[in-house]
């Protein structure tokens, strides 16, 4: 199964004064592991902006919280990329507490990649297709 | 028509490398729309876990992004109460870019009560339903 | 007294595990100060770098912890324009909770102008110069 | 030299509309550096705060910013505990752009120990001061 994992450990100020990780700091571990996913296919978003003039924002993110997370936590990120599409493609990830091997949040992220110059959205680069299928479902 | 409005300036440190707000502090705007409802009807998160002895952590959290935002925009962030069941309800967030009347970004987050002694869902205070009806659809 | 004043209030995700605000968003409170200021004398980092082709990325940072701030806190951060060099200058914030009046942190901020095209430092346009002067100490 | 050393990545989140990280993220890399310090000795502040009954919460920080960092920059960090006194201790850091070996930002906290039961500052325990004097100066 070709899901890119990357481990994040939870930061102080990633949590609030619940004791726990603030809902809105799930979405940046999801665009972490987003980000060392990329990397491991050879890409970054200033890499992409540079080489391709484009930008890949995101247009729809979501996210189930199962189960809290709290300081000094670690856990598993697994993304799955789904849905690519002519402009879009989406993520799918899993945030596994690795103590107790415990589901603590899945999501999914959906970007577009969009022109820097035009603002518009545009078909996404074949080369970024190719790549990003190496962590694709099918 | 008995939605929440709130007004809020997006700040430079909302901004990332793109120029435009990231898309995790959306989130933290629908929560600060939140806070700003909650305070309204005489409640506070602080107010909630002291008085009630209950949290109301996000279980899922949704938005879609439409037009980017940029440093020192202002939108009026819109909350409608929605679907409050017997330990949950939730919250549908519309954010306008005040400038241009544009609707910048939409989305919904769920809460469940959570009593903070034993970490377990409860149903929620009668009295917090009755303040939060002030602003549902029905 | 030139001193520039405007109200914060501690939202959620300020605070972390201790319940009390994280020290690094001070820094925030502070920067959100300043551009409350620049857009009283008519500026903003946005004005400022399409209008003068410059950025004032901050030099030094500097602040005391005083009083810790709560979520829900509401606070007067005061802004003094201080040191005002041929490339920089120096801004002086006092942050009280006014809840109490009591003094939660102090410190001060040094930008320093930066021309965009060649990242160097240049001298402060003198519009900025004298616009700052409005809430300088001498 | 008993300095502690660490390594961080800019993620995207960290930067701003300048395309530069944000001064205030300085501190929450120092404090990262710090965590990971901690952690080396076996302590960290949820240890910290259940096993003593202390906080260590900052009482002061200074950053200055000698080199802009960029998304997806890794910067060294590192950490030399200095001036352990009867109640408080300071850190002091250095943060390193490895690529090109740029001194990008130094700077200093301090750190009170602070009784969670009373809220006042209480002397450090002598198994901190212990621990820390591993990487101290003296």
């Amino acid at each position: 199964m070709p899901e890119f994992k990357t481990e994040i450990r939870v930061t102080w100020v990633d949590t609030d004064a619940a004791g726990i990780v603030h809902f809105s700091n799930h979405f940046r571990f999801f665009e972490r592991a987003e980000e060392d996913l990329l990397r491991r296919i050879g890409l970054s978003y200033s890499l992409i902006r540079s080489k391709y003039g484009i930008g890949i924002p995101k247009v729809e993110a979501h996210c189930k919280y199962l189960a809290p997370l709290k300081h000094d936590d670690i856990i598993q990120v697994s993304v799955l990329v789904d849905d690519i599409k002519e402009k879009t493609f989406k993520e799918e990830f899993r945030a596994i507490n690795i103590a107790g091997d415990i589901l603590a949040a899945e999501g999914y992220i959906v970007c577009v990649a969009l022109s820097i110059e035009t603002g518009r959205s545009i078909p996404l680069p074949l080369d970024i297709v190719t790549k990003l299928k190496a962590f694709s479902k099918s």
